[in-house]
């Protein structure tokens, strides 16, 4: 399609009369001043709203972009998966490099390939896995403390170690949901769960599962952190699994320790 | 002197007749909002001039405080000393407590002692440790992207590795000293230098001496930088040195990836 000459009217890079295809993107995002992932209206700043702000000037076409899930106001991504239907004569290394020039510093597309018929990042995936960064020492950090809570009282890594197993396989966490979430089963079923020490201070706890509900995560880690500190007792996690209760479990964690790290199909 | 009145008009945490003690201060900070350490007219915002406000708030007096060394404009340090005088009620403890309340989440005070008499962090300093992030790969990265260089094109690392046996020793810098240097002698001896790999397509350069002149560790990485990429030959480093000509050596490496790590005493 080279050198064709685009009709009447038609932005340069319009698909004319080509079939829509469908792209999947892995995206990196810094996400401290965005309002989270979803396009909101009355401008409020968000990562697909700057997405497709980009694909609009590159294309000329008003894409939907689809995220794999809602990331929240101040969460980041390592490895978001997004997809969307658009007619054009780019290919997808020109709209990852298009992107790039287009969107802020932080937001990154590491990777844009076209997908096979039917894909779509939120229905086609297979699960997720997020991380939640912790500092736990007495002061907080200069440097990278816009990517970690910092709790200042010891916690009892062993205690919080200890409440992981209660996670593990199929429960329903409705427990551990947000207000205002939209699924409809509150059944997930987490694969793995686990503490890993980082320097100066820092613990990750990495989780994965088939799918995560809204602050899910959050809400976990906020229940973890009230046993650490002793303000909820051994076996917390167990029982509040078992109430299916949101009022017996701890706070929620703030945003900017939550990271999507990778998305599976 | 707890629970003694303080004189009429005489700021609370004032020393009254309380002999002057020095303090020392070690400091983390992320200098991205800043304009670097030292204190500006103009109101210009800098480490030093965040400190020296927050002490004038505990104690009343316009105290004088010394950095180890400046660090420019958006250069970051995980462990700058510093040290001043003062006559105040205040203990080391409290006035650590004091500062971290009173500056900004990016200037966190570690630690804060009483020095002996005659200490001073610039004067009394031995050596500085400091660091430089790279990170090399075609694409940047969103999260953390505050805090390295950014070099897409893929750097020749061995070369770069055999450019640092020249540093070593001690050897007149004054080819890799910026403008406006207030140094009489250029004169430093490198007592190590080498690169440790990160995750994700990082490197560091760590870099130990007993001083460095002004955006020394900037240039000798801006001129490390142009070998891994081929503009300039192996051997430009020791070539640089001998000639001792600014306008030989390589660019300035950019402020955000360098980190001044400790200052020995």
């Amino acid at each position: 399609m080279k050198g064709e000459i685009p009709g009447r009217g038609e932005h340069p890079a319009a698909g004319g009369g080509l079939p829509a295809r469908i792209f999947r993107l892995l995206i990196e995002y810094d996400g401290g001043a965005y309002c989270g992932w979803q396009r909101q209206r009355r401008g409020n700043r968000t990562i697909q709203g700057e997405i497709e702000a980009a694909l609009h000037t590159m294309t000329g076409q008003r894409v939907n972009l689809a995220g794999s899930g809602r990331t929240d106001a101040g969460v980041h991504a390592l490895g978001q998966v997004a997809s969307f239907r658009c007619a054009t004569r780019l290919d997808a290394q020109a709209l990852a490099l298009g992107l790039n020039s287009l969107t802020p510093p932080d937001i990154v597309v590491l990777d844009c390939q076209e997908a096979l018929p039917g894909f779509h990042a939120r229905f086609s995936a297979r699960g997720k896995t997020y991380r939640y960064r912790l500092l736990n020492r007495p002061l907080p950090c200069a440097v990278g403390r816009q990517y970690a809570w910092h709790i200042h009282r010891p916690l009892h890594r062993e205690a919080m170690s200890g409440e992981l197993q209660s996670l593990l396989g199929t429960h329903d966490f409705k427990a551990f949901e947000g207000v205002g979430s939209p699924r409809t089963s509150t059944v997930r079923t987490i694969r793995e769960a686990l503490f890993v020490e980082e320097a100066d201070g820092h613990w990750t706890l990495e989780i994965s599962g088939d799918g995560f509900l809204k602050h899910m995560v959050r809400n976990i880690v906020g229940t973890l952190v009230w046993v650490g500190l002793g303000k909820m007792p051994p076996g917390s996690v167990a029982a509040v699994l078992a109430a299916g209760d949101r009022r017996r479990a701890g706070p929620t964690a703030p945003p900017q320790g939550l990271f999507l790290v990778r998305v599976d199909y």
